[in-house]
């Protein structure tokens, strides 16, 4: 119940539209079925709920094999240690997130439009994994030192991306932006901070919080066109 | 260490500027000294750190006294149980943090004077502040339903101080958003995300942040005048 630990500020929630959109859809999917490897990928997701769910220091080894229904010596074919599954869960997370980004950054067209496809795409995710996406944005503290580093090396790698398409919406004149690493600061604050909020059932989809982020950050950014389609 | 679990993400950290602003100490001073009873305030700042450090259910309430230089029934003169130091630390600080953004939000002035006003504090407590504002953000799910529906209102009652300002710009003719509720939410994404990588040293300091995250917030909220002083 990774949602306990959410901040629900919106009030008045109306039933949510049916999620219709094939894209959150399949980055779930890949996420699931491709960067979590299929041999432990069970031990990975019950580890993720349980450390969502009460934190890494508070989990055994043990938990996280009841909750995959595996023997208690099973995690230990594929893992030395809790921390090595909490690990791999991050280098999955940032993989898939730096794979996802960088397809959006590097599509042709306007900067403008690439920062409003990757806002979206990371937004998506972030909502859509919240469970996942909370252990990688607040649980990183339980990681041994060389883990640390490797992990935030590969977070660096994704706030490049989005400085970058704000550098080059700058060079472009498309962007008005007095600093471009805060600019991408902030734009990765939206697409981050809904893993701690959102719930389901939220009044709007997460496609619209996508839309939402996007146009948001082309604001941020100072874009010429502020609302682009 | 709070830290640890801080994704940093920004590259290149020079030296941050010493911290000139006494608005922030201030708020910090504040926070510590009248927030935090004095009878327990040892107490529950030594909560706040450890909870912070290792998470709620890996503390014990032991752990707890041992940190405050106190023995273990010390604990018990003020708190029934680390559930209820959780919740003392939740209930001073969104009282606190109401308490600061009303004051901004009731100030005279247009608007955007208050939105900016509001995101400048609300961004600076939570970047002084990072280990409270880290339990308070991330921890809530180890409150019992009645206190964590009690924290939950005190949240919303934030929430809604900002979508009204939002509002109130709108009604003005100087903000232009198509959803003022979404735009609330994106605003206190920026302020609050930073107890989540904000380190001391940050090239920034925490006013220079602030002073972004308003102008990023007025832009969000189309303000006529983007970048006002």
């Amino acid at each position: 119940m990774i949602n306990d630990a959410a901040q629900q500020v919106e009030t008045g929630h109306e039933a949510a539209s049916p999620d219709a959109d094939g894209t959150a859809a399949a980055v779930e999917r890949l996420f699931e079925q491709y960067h979590f490897p299929a041999g432990p990928r069970r031990i990975l997701l019950a580890a993720a709920t349980a450390f969502a769910d009460r934190g890494f220091h508070a989990t055994t080894t043990r938990d996280i094999a009841a909750q995959a229904g595996l023997s208690p010596a099973a995690l230990y074919v594929y893992f030395r240690s809790k921390e090595e599954v909490l690990h791999q869960i991050a280098t999955s997370t940032l993989d898939l997130t730096m794979e996802l980004v960088s397809a959006e950054a590097g599509r042709p067209g306007p900067p403008a439009d690439r920062l409003a496809g990757l806002v979206r795409v990371l937004t998506s995710w972030n909502t859509y994994n919240s469970q996942v996406a909370h252990v990688v944005l607040y649980q990183l503290g339980a990681l041994s030192p060389d883990h640390l580093a490797e992990i935030t090396a590969k977070q660096r790698a994704v706030f490049r991306i989005v400085r970058q398409v704000m550098m080059d919406g700058m060079a472009a004149g498309d962007f008005d932006v007095p600093d471009a690493g805060a600019a991408a600061v902030a734009v990765l604050s939206l697409c981050l901070d809904v893993a701690r909020w959102y719930r389901p059932g939220y009044r709007l989809t997460p496609q619209q919080l996508g839309d939402f982020n996007a146009v948001a950050a082309l604001r941020i950014a100072g874009a010429r066109s502020p609302d682009p389609s």
